[in-house]
């Protein structure tokens, strides 16, 4: 069978594109990243999604992220309600994706992986660099010099399905797979339940809205 | 005072580099991966070295790549004195680099460096994908699209000033330097002294020998 190495966040988005993968064959490696970020609960959550998603491995990582410049860190950078629509967030973390996926590169080599899934799409949050159409290309084009595997002439796709769709439109394809979105966690902040004013809350509630979906995840938590 | 990223591995090649960085007249920022590598005397070596660079910060940090399929990391793979020459031996690591440059970039970002030097070259050890001109051309590309800075026109640039020389060139270019070599350790093994017949130890040697200079880290291990 062949295999696909999954990034899950413990969000909706990551969880829709591995099972994307699931559906177009492939038997699933999840990797999650404990990074010091102070959402900790979606880390519990990428535990349930692996194993809604029947993952053969689920592989979770500790890299230390809390000395860098963000808000989703750095306990002295505050995640604020609101950012400036014209300027990147605070609650970029410096080449997250480019960490993240480096680690996916090196589980795709050791497990003989075709291909990394991920959920980054950037209509929403169209700030972020490291979410656009430009940034995977170019990671692509990296990726085949960079790797013995990719050497000697096999290929490692990075397949962002989601990379133009917006919010509700994931909302509505994870939906057509039936994800199971209560087992998801979007909220920036660390309490029990989600905060309900970040960016990442109100554009989770905005999607569900447009998609005409009801977000089961509110009441379970 | 212009800040360079420093990846020091506690070997000579990243040493020598960081050394260029300095005469270049950067402060050193050095970044040193504890990645699960069996020879953890490295480790001590960085230390010595960012003490020696007079580095402003020294950040070590720990990931844990002892699952990844290479005889650097895996108990399971024997570390073997001789690899034929025509492939990528066992001792490569999958994405080492790209993992340890993301996140040097990671660490520029945040400390607003203008530079990352590396010590990677691809002349001794030519089998090595992720040490070759063309790799770091596809890495720079990546990285004028994939952060923060580096998208508000900001340039961070990786700079390998070692990649086209030979080993016994990188020691004459440390010797000149000043480069403290015997508070470097090369060897893949982790006895007391180097093992003399891994092909680190041989290598390292020969550059000595080639180079005309004396290996005073012998005596010192």
């Amino acid at each position: 069978m062949k295999k696909a190495v999954c990034l899950i966040s413990g969000g909706l988005d990551s969880y829709v594109a591995a099972t994307i993968a699931k559906h177009n064959g492939y038997s699933i490696f999840a990797l999650t990243l404990r990074y010091g970020q102070k959402n900790n609960r979606e880390i519990s959550c990428a535990k349930k999604i692996s194993a809604k998603l029947q993952a053969e491995e689920h592989l979770i990582l500790d890299i230390d992220l809390s000395w860098v410049d963000s808000a989703l860190t750095n306990k002295k950078i505050q995640i604020a309600n609101t950012y400036p629509l014209s300027e990147i967030p605070a609650t970029y973390v410096p080449a997250r994706n480019t960490i993240f996926i480096s680690l996916a590169i090196a589980f795709a080599e050791t497990i003989d992986a075709e291909e990394i899934y991920l959920g980054i799409n950037s209509v929403d949050f169209s700030g972020y660099p490291d979410c656009k159409p430009e940034y995977i290309k170019k990671f692509q084009s990296l990726l085949n010099v960079a790797t013995k595997k990719t050497c000697e002439g096999r290929h490692i796709k990075l397949n962002a399905p989601l990379i133009n769709l917006s919010k509700s439109e994931i909302i509505k394809e994870g939906d057509k797979l039936k994800v199971d979105f209560s087992i998801t966690w979007s909220c920036y902040r660390n309490n029990e339940k989600p905060c309900g004013i970040c960016p990442s809350c109100i554009l989770r509630e905005k999607g569900f809205k447009e998609a005409n979906i009801k977000d089961l995840a509110i009441k379970n938590k």
